[in-house]
């Protein structure tokens, strides 16, 4: 045996076979120019805090007395912090055995999973059960979880929306399944059609593949759709009948830019359908603080909430949550806050709103702006970017950079990328990075 | 296909497989007790802070003003925070684009691994590369990784120490790999006989398994011992022979209870040997800001460290750590400040200094309590805690303990740890847990 456990040709396949796009060939050469003093906007990753949009205040403070418990019993302390963020972070610290710096359950802390239960509960009119959500280091540790659960080899199939965000093809690869893409429409606003999914699972089918669940991102990422209630009826419908699993990626749900289509979860469709589906169809669903107009992605706060998961199941899930013991507390404290936010009548309520409504106008207005210049350009056209913080262009490019592009061995829309980051600092990711059709 | 795919008939196996001891049965009753309103005392997982250790205050002074950076423009910020607190956060926030609300690279911000680096160079005198170093959401996370990266399939085996930390078990089966275990000495204070390793090594490829690594945890978890210079020249040769992945576990570098066998950790030993071995052995290691004195476990802030890895492996280990984008920030801070803490003359010196010897000192007081209480027992014999935070007694059961236990289905340490959960509250883990022996 002359190969060492680390050489490459030795790793496990799953792991080479793994393609990264948003910190993939582009991201690396970004990074290498801005080693070189150049001044680059990475956009491949939505970080809005990388691009100077400020953390909201009140979180912070509340944050900040749970990191500095001996503050509370300071004379000056309120000099420099309001009595709700005080009041809260006492709220926070009396729920936890030991502060931030005690492990929490696997699960994350009892009381936080409360108040997630009761946001979910307020927003869906339906009760959520505390058991049945676990907070996660970002929702993109739980969307890995889930998939490893469920993928068992490559001839299990895991419906994704195309242009899709990579962390699904990349775990789907990692965990060694087979991703069975679907195709968002394009020219209707990137809408999904049923009749897609029926001939994507019948071709994964003649594949030998089981098709054993189903991603939706809502609002989408890259696309920046949300989806309607009938449209949201119809993939429900779908799932049940094919017996997937619904992977509900909600993590953009205030990330709303129009008032014609506002967000709906899919837990609510669900329960308004009522049984037998309500009672059937094995339902998860994720959110974070990453996005939102809270965009507290260093954090790594979020959570998955199961619905008609079978309870041997859920244990299972949360025994491998137990391996890396807890997710990190203070991200389950911002979490808390976010589903949990100053009220009518608090001291901290007019600035929080303030700041909230700020940032939201200023992604609104972004979201116009962008997409109205994508589409003055010649040979450019972009759908509206309704929610979440992404626009995703089609731009036709001239034959020749078609052909010096195929000269150096490049992907067009890769080529073009790369000369955007060289001529402007602007750092993209090529929409074949998700998996696009051509053109 | 009547199943649905989260129904537990169709999980993945590997999934399945996977048993966790030091939150499998007795935690779940001691959690069912804790409920019911009985005082529960932990001590399944090292979480010093959930038994009332206070944290240190320096690094919760820095990271507390990295979460609030507004405060660092406060007139009364000095009424609460010390200077060098204050010098410190702007220090950490200058390290990064957005604060700690933004996402880093995923190896972590690149000037705490600097920090790392140095902090390695001055404990071991020999320089390392920060690019070598990656940041992750404490230790566990980053054994995951690197186990995840070497596990192709069943036939791939990985040298565990016996008793042994559970993650490695778990870890193992999740990534569909087998467990080789080799025994520590129980009578030579849980040393580490070479023979063993060679023996474990023939009877694993006797069953046409390949031994692609080994761990060692040093000092000891569950056994509270450390490895000698020479035990530790024997396990890199015999890991260099065999072609193994040395994986040190070393996140009780800082919790040693005796003079006379200080830490060392592995990758001086190596670099100390000189070449060949000491640029042809992979060696990959751990700590944490989770165990030392720092016991801030809650913050989920640990690194890696690599060590003769070829670039190519570190590239793909760089690429699947990217698909969950990057460690929580907060945690990084405190890793920073762990490897950097104050120095003489700064106005926080004297108190961290203070806290910390306080810390220790009552760690290693009751060490000497906790083993002498142990041995002062009929039936039980303990050996001295040189390291870390645990004790691993033998107890010799009664034969009708083991006959009662039999009767009920339980393995009789099993019963034996419910039943003294029941009667003191104290829990705690059955040494089967830890893959130990029968005796």
């Amino acid at each position: 045996m002359s190969h060492k456990g680390l050489d490459y040709e030795t790793l496990n396949e799953n792991v080479k076979k793994v393609q990264y796009a948003v910190r993939g060939e582009l991201y690396l050469r970004a990074s290498e120019l801005q080693k070189e003093g150049k001044k680059i906007i990475f956009t491949n990753v939505g970080n809005p805090h990388a691009l100077g949009q400020k953390p909201l205040t009140f979180p912070r403070q509340v944050v900040a007395l749970c990191q500095a418990p001996f503050l509370l019993d300071d004379p000056n302390v309120g000099l420099v912090f309001p009595a709700d963020a005080i009041a809260r972070a006492k709220h926070y610290l009396s729920l936890t055995t030991g502060g931030l710096g005690a492990y929490s359950d696997s699960r994350g802390l009892p009381g936080i999973r409360k108040e997630v239960a009761e946001f979910i509960e307020r927003r869906d009119g339906y009760p959520s059960d505390p058991e049945l959500i676990f907070l996660t280091d970002g929702a993109s540790k739980g969307v890995m979880q889930i998939l490893n659960t469920i993928i068992r080899g490559e001839k299990d199939g895991i419906l994704v929306p195309v242009p899709q965000y990579p962390l699904y093809s990349a775990a789907i690869s990692l965990f060694g399944g087979s991703l069975v893409p679907y195709y968002l429409e394009e020219t209707a606003n990137w809408g999904l059609d049923v009749n897609n999914l029926h001939s994507s699972v019948a071709e994964a089918r003649s594949k030998g593949i089981t098709v054993r669940a189903m991603v939706i991102i809502n609002p989408g990422n890259p696309t920046g759709q949300c989806l309607s209630e009938a449209n949201l009826k119809e993939i429900l419908n779908f799932c049940n009948q094919e017996n997937l699993v619904l992977l509900g990626d909600e993590v953009y749900q205030q990330n709303i830019y129009q008032d014609e289509r506002p967000f709906i979860s899919a837990r609510k469709v669900l329960l308004d359908m009522g049984p037998p589906i309500s009672k059937e169809l094995q339902l998860v669903s994720f959110h974070t603080v990453s996005k939102g107009y809270w965009g507290e992605c260093g954090q790594r706060g979020g959570y998955f909430e199961m619905t008609n998961i079978p309870p041997q199941t859920v244990d299972e899930i949360y025994k491998v949550a137990s391996i890396s013991l807890s997710p990190n507390v203070p991200g389950q404290i911002f979490l808390g806050v976010m589903v949990n936010p100053p009220k009518p009548g608090d001291i901290s309520y007019l600035q929080f709103m303030r700041e909230s409504k700020g940032i939201l106008e200023s992604l609104r207005r972004r979201a116009q702006i962008m997409t109205d210049g994508f589409n003055s350009c010649r040979n450019v056209v972009c759908n509206f970017t309704e929610g979440a913080m992404y626009s995703f262009p089609q731009i036709r490019l001239p034959p020749k950079a078609i052909e010096a592009a195929k000269k150096l061995g490049k992907v067009a829309d890769v080529f073009y990328c790369l000369k955007l980051l060289e001529a402007t600092g602007i750092s993209t990711v090529p929409g074949s990075g998700f998996g696009q059709k051509e053109g």
